[in-house]
């Protein structure tokens, strides 16, 4: 699949967006935007009134409808409204504001109704690359520090739920490391024997690995190093043995090959946008588009 | 420093490249080019006479006369005589041709007198990457595993040595991780204390961290962050906690953002030009040029 088909004719998607703590020029400006590349709702949860940040922005009366603003005096309540929108369905995206992603992950985890049966949370970017023929996710970039052979094995079925539900029929997902084959001096190769092992009857993914990160996103250098795989080159996902590689990789993406990216947390019953301060707003409203994609 | 600067003005940079098993066409191709673009000797060490392979290239004879012949029937005469012209300095640089950087690594750890004081062996590359400002050093993207303090510090201090006859007279060194503050659930966040403050009384090099890859390499994301550092997003060297970090950066800045590198094993009492398989010719005769100018 490719990136752009995911982020593209975005006017019909709609739903209802809330963002929690949105008192900030950046993420107002990425509602705003939201509102004009799809037909949803943003519910505005927070202490300070945006009202004023909204008018700054000089914007249609039509889209104003669409914002819906819910400011209380304390933290707590705004927590408390949140919560009981996403229970009652009011709204169906969450989005984070002006907020540390740790309380986020906080408000997340106080309620079971909130993680799917999985039980378990990953967060996945999704890459356009220039030099790279489809689009590739990458999981975990920024959740997940040193996940278990078990995490990495609810990782992928997390990422294979998110798939289906955005259109993928097959998924080629790759196992990195720093070596194509599997030494006892490496942790992350040998994991990845075992991880592959465990998706072997799996008809809907293809789970390969140890690959080092020429032979997973380029054919030729796999056939160049005489290895026998038929998804070395053509990857659509890649796991990451541990966040301090996963995040490298995120950052040398986005800022020196040009990657334009769209983010989410994976595992819980509703879609989570957790980008981050240094995401661009094209970044964040790719994210938001990608989210709503998923309630289809 | 730039990148630039390094390989070019080359042609009056001399030595003697001795090159393990050049029985190939790509290396006898950049052994070619090395000729051309330095006034450097070769010594090609291996079983298989390449006469032929050299004369299909149709070159001047004042090249030929640059090369020089050591070909032995058994793999075992091939390493002792190339030991020998190491130690009476008949060769002043190692190169690998068609044969694995096991096999190379364990030929020079067999000889003492190979390995400076320091007694610790690392991999550099540097990197010429386009939208970063000056050339960047990468360690360790291809031999140490998962380096500890000790190595780290054995690391910078390796790199402190090759910078110094290289040409540099300050270095800002980042110590790489996924968060820029520390926290106990990191590792490479935690270490990267400890490393720095074993340089705080060293003026030759400013070593800082931990950075996460953006703040490291960014100055504009830094300040965004809130982060207090001289260095940020100005690193002239980047120290990578575990392999699989090192080496995925390292591809990603080849495949993805085009960068061109040089790379050498440091360490060593001679350079020692480490280059793979996947790397293109242009890479290979950059080390080169690298290499002979540490002689200076």
């Amino acid at each position: 699949m490719q990136f752009q088909t995911l982020v593209s004719d975005s006017k019909s998607l709609s739903g209802n967006i809330g963002v929690l703590f949105a008192d900030d020029e950046l993420i107002i400006s990425a509602v705003i935007e939201i509102l004009k590349q799809t037909n949803t709702h943003v519910t505005l949860y927070g202490i300070k009134d945006p009202t004023e940040l909204i008018r700054s922005f000089n914007i249609d009366g039509d889209f104003l409808n669409r914002i819906h603003l819910r400011t209380y005096k304390e933290k707590e309540m705004v927590y408390h409204k949140c919560a009981a929108d996403l229970k009652d369905s009011t709204i169906n995206v969450l989005m984070k504001g002006n907020v540390s992603s740790a309380e986020i992950l906080s408000f997340i985890l106080q309620h079971k109704s909130f993680i799917d049966e999985n039980n378990f949370l990953n967060h996945i970017a999704c890459f356009e690359i220039p030099s790279y023929h489809k689009m590739l996710m990458i999981s975990d970039v920024a959740l997940n520090i040193s996940p278990s052979i078990d995490d990495r094995i609810k990782m992928i079925n997390n990422i294979e739920r998110f798939s289906k539900n955005i259109g993928y029929s097959h998924l080629n997902i790759g196992l990195l490391s720093s070596v194509e084959k599997p030494t006892s001096k490496i942790p992350s190769s040998i994991d990845a024997v075992e991880i592959s092992m465990h998706f072997s009857n799996d008809t809907f993914v293809n789970v390969e690995g140890p690959f080092a990160f020429d032979n997973a996103i380029d054919k030729e250098s796999a056939i160049e190093k005489g290895i026998e795989s038929e998804i070395a080159g053509d990857l659509d996902a890649l796991i990451v043995p541990y966040l301090d590689v996963g995040n490298t990789l995120y950052k040398s993406l986005t800022y020196f090959a040009h990657a334009k990216v769209a983010s989410l947390i994976l595992g819980t019953t509703f879609p989570v946008i957790l980008t981050s301060r240094a995401d661009t707003k094209e970044n964040k409203v790719n994210s938001a588009i990608l989210a709503l994609r998923t309630l289809l």
